[in-house]
This record gives structure tokens, C-alpha cells and sequence, in this order.
């Protein structure tokens, strides 16, 4: 569809390129942005600019920073004995949300992909050795996603660790909760069938 | 879920204002945007800043233009006699799309709707029967969704265009192409059978 509009078509176009955004999404996110106010969008556009300006890499664990270190590692509140590893940088959010973890992490940044051509080299693992090294831990907790990736960059990391003599774990697969048998996969469930644990 | 990164935040909050994106979307487009180059984040900012200040409406029928007429209203080889009534600018784009109609177009910017106060000072009507009066227009195709709001528009207009002896029409209501008896609602079987035609 042509509009004849220069300045819609390219925005149209920016919006397909967020994941998820197809062409008639794009279109009506655009239409959105026309009857927006003035301030509205000029804060939009100036909130993308410092977005990509303000935030980086942690130096320490490679999750989203505004500094040199992120918030969680510097918190010294936080269990320094124990890192959980991830895939992502959003992951450490999903995990920091579950309130569950106190420990500090370290972002990946992607998994072990041989057909895609990504090997250790081109992940933040280097670094988790030196800190697994220096800082004294005790456990490392491979969260990467439970997918072949996944279990085959868990896997890695935990022969590359073996050496040091720590502890490295993953969690648990099972049955997700609130789920209904009749739609979880066959995987899951044999999972969950293998490690059922006393009522 | 709090990121302790105030531009990212910001950021969420912004995407959720789009009509569809709710918190888990805002967030997967946000990360998005972090894992673009900088020169395409640029760019996507500019653009909607250059969107809100490009393009307003068409001095004559309401639509979209870049300047002080629209496309549609500057194309001389357009049906001069027949204006299309839609709701909205984006209406005009999904009709041109259809390459159907080749007349001029008149938006409304909205529909009445008692309900919400909004009355015919409120919509573009006055400059429509200013057209009609003045353009040598023979026909109105109103072409306002066909809901209880716009149906009750189409009547209103059908009524104040009534004195000048010309042709108000609107789209005929019947099946969707491609449509299966099964999935079409109640009130469009009714219509299509009452305005049935011979094979």
C-alpha cells in the first residue's frame, strides 16, 4: 500500500523491524503515533535516543548497566559466593522478578550454536572462568534456556568448570505450574515423570 | 518489574502507550531497540519526530497530507464528482488499497456518539455540506463502519445532504469473501439473505 506519505512509509517500515511487528501492526502503530500529542511523541523518540546513549554492558557480569557496573553487582547486599548464568540480559530480569535468587549473574550473551557457527569464543565465557576463579564461588547455576542450545551450553560450561571444583546446577525441569497435563509436551512430561519426588 | 534503569523504563512505558502492546510486549520491544545499532535507533527516532511534524491534514477533505492538500484532492484525474465518507485517515488508505473507487475522499474524524458526547459540531460535517454546496458533487458514498455509531452517522449525513437532490449511498453489508457460513455473525447472514441477488 502506498501512501504517497515519505515520512509514514519510513516509519511503518522502522516499526516491522521489532520483533513480532508485522506489516498491518506496523500501520496501525504508525496511525497510533499521528494521533499522538506533539510532547508525546518528541518524548518517544527522545526516550529510544537515551535508551541506546545511557545503558551498556556490566564490565563484571555483562548484564545492562547505566554505568561501569550494573545494579546487582553493585549491591553488596548480594551473596557473593553464587552466580547464575544466562543466556540474556532480559533473562536476569524474569530471575530478579522471581525474587527467588540473591545471588549475582552472568550474561552470555547468546548459547553454543554450532550450526549457526557461534563457539565459545563468541560468548561472555572467558570472563566466568576469571570469576569463578578470583572470587571465590561456590556455585555456578546454569539457567540458559531448557533447549538443545541450552542444555549443550550447559553442558559445556559445566566440564569447563569441572576443574575448579565447585558446584554447578541447573534448574529443575518439570511441569510448569498452573499448566494442564493435556498441553504440556511429551518432553516435559517424561521429565517430570523421571525426577516426581514424595507427596 | 523494577530494572533500576530509569531510561529503560521509560522506554516500556512509552511502547505500552501503542494500542495492543501491553507490559510483556512493551518489554520484548524495548530489549529489541537495546540490541539494535545505534545508527537504526537514530534513525527510527528521527522518523517519528519527522512523522508528527510532516504530515497533518488536508485543508479540503481531512485526510493525510504533507501539505496543505492531501494526494487524492491535488490528483486532477480523479472522479471530481463522487466523494467517499470514512471515519478515519487511515479508512482513505485501506480503500485506495482496494483500487476500487476513484473519486475524492472526505474523513470525518470520527462518529457520533451520543454516548461519549460527541455531536456533529465535533466531526468535519460542516465543511462536507460546504463541498456538496459548492463542488458539483452528484454522489456521497458513505462509507462509516458499518457499527450502530456508524450507521447512525451515515443516517444523519444521508438526512443533512438530503436537500440538495443528490445521491447518498453507502457499501452494501453481506458475506466477507472467503468467509464461511459458520464463523459469519448472526446479523450479516441476516442482511445478506434480506438483499439476496440472482445468480
Amino acid at each position: 500500500m502506498d501512501y504517497g506519505l515519505p515520512a509514514l512509509q519510513a516509519l511503518i517500515e522502522h516499526f516491522k523491524k521489532l520483533p513480532g511487528v508485522g506489516e498491518k501492526t506496523a500501520r496501525r502503530l504508525t496511525f497510533a503515533v499521528l494521533d499522538m500529542g506533539e510532547e508525546e511523541v518528541t518524548g518517544f523518540a527522545e526516550t529510544l535516543l537515551q535508551v541506546k546513549q545511557d545503558i551498556g554492558f556490566c564490565n563484571r557480569c555483562g548484564s545492562l548497566a547505566e554505568g561501569e557496573i550494573c545494579g546487582v553487582c553493585g549491591d553488596n547486599s548480594r551473596n557473593e559466593s553464587i552466580i547464575c548464568v544466562v543466556e540474556r540480559p532480559s533473562d536476569v530480569f524474569v530471575l530478579e522478578n522471581s525474587g527467588q535468587f540473591r545471588g549475582r549473574y552472568h550474561v552470555l550473551h547468546g548459547v553454543l550454536s554450532p550450526l549457526d557457527g557461534v563457539g565459545p569464543g563468541d560468548l561472555n565465557i572467558t570472563q566466568l572462568e576469571n570469576r569463578v576463579r578470583d572470587e571465590g564461588i561456590k556455585e555456578v547455576i546454569v539457567a540458559t534456556n531448557p533447549s538443545i542450545e541450552g542444555d549443550t551450553t550447559s553442558l559445556f560450561i559445566a566440564q569447563l568448570l569441572g576443574k575448579y571444583g565447585i558446584k554447578v546446577t541447573r534448574p529443575v525441569r518439570g511441569l510448569p505450574l498452573g499448566s494442564s497435563l493435556e498441553y504440556v509436551d511429551r518432553g516435559t512430561i517424561s521429565k517430570a515423570l523421571e525426577g516426581r519426588e514424595p507427596i
